[in-house]
């Protein structure tokens, strides 16, 4: 059994929900190993130490066991980069800080890398049905960074915050996506964050505004 | 009967090659409409119109047709980019054509960037075994400006370029994919375009290198 970090907790008599956290755990093994659409029920089952029909009492199927361990992290990881972010007062910090929260992630969790990162797009359910209110929420803490700045004056005024926080989370996603299929090969993490961070931070900056004010302008 | 583009060519008598056209043609429709899990290989016989057991002799499987599908539409975009980035001279100039070519190809072909962006990454063949090397190509075509801006001074001279062409089209997926699958009602590709070229050009020009050098030397 290789239940992620089982060996913080008594295991003699669980609480009733340290079943679900354990199925929850097993099925970042198992998607992350298998993948989405090859990972069986069954697999989990036996990963977590419990019955089939037990993973029925807490989730609908695989797509909605999915669903639920992307909300779980999702959770945790919001809180985390909250707490860390309101530590700083600059936006130009907050966002590398961001970035490196992000990536240091991906490097500490390759599993759980791999199923945000490539297993849920697995899943045509969520792609196509799920709102991802938690996904939203983690893309609206970028948002927030690039408001800040725009506010203090410390990021230039035109700055789009409801589409950079996607181009910041596209570049953030594909490198963490080469750097997991290519099994961590193709170059360090610590590279890819020095360089998002070094083209965000010097293209957000108000005072290189006057330089390519005219790009602004085309259509 | 749906064929892009069938209005271009005489139908009477096609030649042999033809049929593989229209295959791939209908598959773009398919797959965009069903997602490519749920599209059955007669669909697309029935909306290219030919037997079943046509598609077999041109593809082995779905999968393989799929990858057909994207290595014949990338060979034809990256011919479109080379000829038209080859006109300008700058970086600063092709990385604005690259980014204005990519988005202006989503907006145009709305199925096919849905194939290119959503549907290639449910294949798990696509994902894990097949190398892509079309996809090198169109990356490298990035890589290409980055170097070329580096050498010339235009561009900073720290810049990676194995991992900023990973980061631009990173971002260029992200805007499209949203895009793509809000019903093109989220914002305008014009908007996320000049956000990516602000931050991109404004990101890479040597002229701001001074002001965050520390930055780049940070781990």
């Amino acid at each position: 059994m290789n239940v992620h970090s089982a060996g913080d907790r008594p295991i003699a008599t669980p609480p009733p929900n340290d079943k679900r956290r354990r199925i929850l755990d097993a099925a970042v093994q198992v998607f992350a190993q298998h993948g989405f659409f090859h990972a069986r029920v069954t697999d989990i089952a036996r990963e977590a130490g419990v019955a089939d029909g037990t993973i029925y009492l807490y989730f609908k199927n695989k797509d909605d066991l999915l669903i639920s361990l992307f909300e779980d992290r999702m959770e945790g990881i919001i809180a985390a980069f909250r707490a860390e972010l309101s530590r700083l007062e600059g936006a130009a910090e907050r966002l590398d800080k961001f970035v490196e929260m992000h990536l240091g992630m991906v490097e500490r969790e390759p599993q759980l890398a791999e199923v945000l990162t490539v297993e849920l797009r697995q899943s045509s359910k969520f792609m196509r049905e799920y709102k991802a209110p938690r996904f939203q929420e983690y893309l609206d803490i970028l948002a927030e960074i690039f408001e800040l700045g725009r506010r203090t004056g410390e990021f230039r005024p035109d700055l789009e915050p409801r589409i950079l926080k996607r181009i910041v989370f596209g570049a953030l996603d594909e490198v963490s996506l080469v750097w997991s299929s290519t099994r961590r090969d193709k170059y360090a993490l610590a590279d890819a964050a020095r360089e998002i961070r070094n083209l965000c931070v010097r293209g957000l900056m108000a005072s290189a505004a006057h330089e390519t004010a005219q790009q602004g302008d085309r259509p």
